[in-house]
């Protein structure tokens, strides 16, 4: 087992807890910062250890493209490539066929697509997917799995789960066969679109190959929050607490509070960088626009309860003229912010489980973050 | 005086000495690297300060449209509003007037311009530059000037250099005027293209100014490598030695090393900046590009002689990724190295000059620098 509770919070189900994996122990519940193309986007390793970051996600998709398995191979994995000595968590790359591939055919086989890139024609099967992660050396692999969009039919969401579930145990088969010295533990992805009973049967199916952690997929897709809580409750209940638990695509803090206090452990999500480099920064009070007309004197920092470095030195107004001007410092600053931000929510957040509190500090964290968006109703759409 | 000398090569010009400024003192020869919008792109100010900088340029003509008089003003100057504690030089916006500017027209009262931005009509003349330097709070303040391409004729060039010089005068009398708590010294800029006799002429004008300090304008414009060391060192000998000597627009190890053994004292270049940002890297063996297919599978750094953060941390091969997939992180780490390698370079000539040994310092490191760079054909073109 990998996952060890520490505490629990009374009221819910929120935990806290550690991660035991080959490249040191991570404290949970624990944010993971996206490194698509094996960096963090518009900061640097060193920044990223300084706030505690010892776990970060690699999208195996983008890495199979660039640099691709020769240089990674050569280059000694992902981890010597990218000179990041802690934690790799990577994706199984279906999302991103998915999302971003101009064509794709599904078989039982595997998927067949065309590169995003250049519309090279290309092959992954559940095989391969754990072959090219085994030679990234992740520390957490995901297997190839089948993630549907909302709307679609009852069979077909039924079809997408049997699928899921046997490329799972081939992703099993083949990753027990290739135990290396880098060790990885394969997770599980449990889909089941928004059918209660395909996730429950996509939880079962998975379960029984006791597999080393459990992920949710396929929620944080474009459904009303309402609809995100029911699905995420119902998904987190599936999975036996001895697991770590992982929903996939989550990283504000509204959703952040709601998937712990559902028992996730783990989550990841592009939104804190990808913004930040958009001028939208993360503060206790809501998000904040560096691009408005309303911070242009503004000498505030962009959060002036936050420490972090970006915050200790430089003014909202001064972040306007980086982003107006297109400046790479903008991206820099901002998404340094952005990311402390939400390693110190996490922070609390363990803190308060701990300290048995975790409801109250939920309820007074979000009355802060919502009161003045309130406010700000032209902010409201993005998350 | 604000500049004083400490050693002096026995065999050449070459001399140490500090700047004594307002926001502190500067060893000298020094590299000033340019933060055309209130930034040095790609880095932040702790990086700088980390790499021993005291002293930056920033863009009189940028700083103007953007962020403009008013956001400065109201937030305290530049040093405040870019959060920078140590010393600013900035040009006069002539050059960038003339460089960027899609129409401008000069009278004697000052220049005609449109914004290369929006296109909005906008005049400077010598007075307003030193009072928007003055908001600024510039350590060291340029006047306008009259730049002029290579390959005019005489009478033209005699023109920009009589006018150059009534502007100098003007600017002085505002400066004088304008003494505010922040100090801050006013430089005067040598011009007269491409002819001795107006080199010299404007310098004596010029001279009769008293100005605290003298830069060399209209050098390494395009021209050959010996019309630059004969127009430089024609020029830096008219430049009393109790002044500072500031050469404009250079910065690669060749121009410095020229430029210091003929006895300048400062000098400025986006070009260590700018081409970081599209992968050119300064190695002890000469430039590297970044991007080639020969560094796709290189575990070296940039620079094996070099210890800077990037160095100690990252390879070639990952750098070739990062620019290859146009990540931020390639201009960040490679805008860093690129100036801890003139950093370094600098403290290495102080070294040699006040070990009396500048001259065969020079020359072993040429040898080094250019013998690669033999090999590396494809790379001469740029500088």
């Amino acid at each position: 087992m990998i996952f060890s509770a520490q505490a629990s919070d009374p009221e819910s189900k929120a935990r806290t807890g550690h991660l035991d994996l080959p490249h040191g122990s991570v404290e949970t519940p624990v944010f993971m910062p996206v490194g698509t193309n094996a960096t963090v986007k518009a900061i640097t390793n060193e920044q990223l250890e300084d706030l505690g970051i010892r776990l970060v996600l690699g999208n195996t998709y983008h890495l199979f493209l660039r640099p691709g398995l020769e240089v990674l191979e050569r280059c000694g994995g992902l981890h010597s490539f990218m000179s990041w000595e802690h934690n790799i968590l990577t994706d199984s790359g279906g999302f991103q066929i998915f999302s971003l591939a101009p064509f794709r055919k599904i078989e039982e086989e595997g998927v067949m697509f065309r590169s995003h890139l250049d519309g090279t024609s290309l092959r992954l099967t559940p095989e391969e997917v754990v072959d090219f992660q085994r030679v990234l050396g992740s520390d957490v692999l995901m297997p190839l799995d089948l993630c549907t969009p909302p709307g679609i039919g009852e069979q077909e969401a039924l079809d997408a789960v049997e699928l899921t579930t046997r490329w799972a145990g081939r992703s099993r088969s083949r990753w027990l066969q290739s135990e290396q010295n880098s060790g990885g533990y394969l997770f599980g992805i449990i889909q089941g679109n928004f059918f209660s009973h395909l996730r429950r049967r996509s939880a079962e199916q998975l379960l029984e190959l006791d597999l080393s952690g459990y992920a949710i997929g396929g929620l944080s897709v474009g459904e009303s929050f309402p609809v995100f809580q029911e699905y995420l409750s119902l998904s987190a209940e599936l999975i036996p607490e001895h697991y770590p638990r992982y929903l996939m695509g989550v990283g504000t803090p509204e959703y952040i509070l709601e998937a712990v206090e559902q028992g996730i452990d783990m989550f990841d999500c592009v939104f804190p960088t990808r913004t930040a480099r958009n001028a939208q920064a993360f503060t206790r009070r809501g998000p904040l626009s560096l691009k408005t007309e309303a911070v242009k004197l503004d000498l505030e920092p962009i959060d002036p309860e936050c420490s972090c470095t970006t915050c200790r030195r430089y003014s909202r107004a001064y972040l306007r003229h980086l982003f107006k001007t297109k400046e790479i410092l903008a991206a820099m600053l901002t998404t340094q912010h952005n990311l402390a931000f939400l390693q110190s929510l996490l922070v609390s957040i363990r803190r308060s489980i701990r300290e048995g509190c975790f409801r109250s500090f939920k309820e007074s964290y979000l009355r802060g973050y919502r009161e003045h968006r309130e406010n700000q109703n032209e902010l409201n759409g993005e998350r």
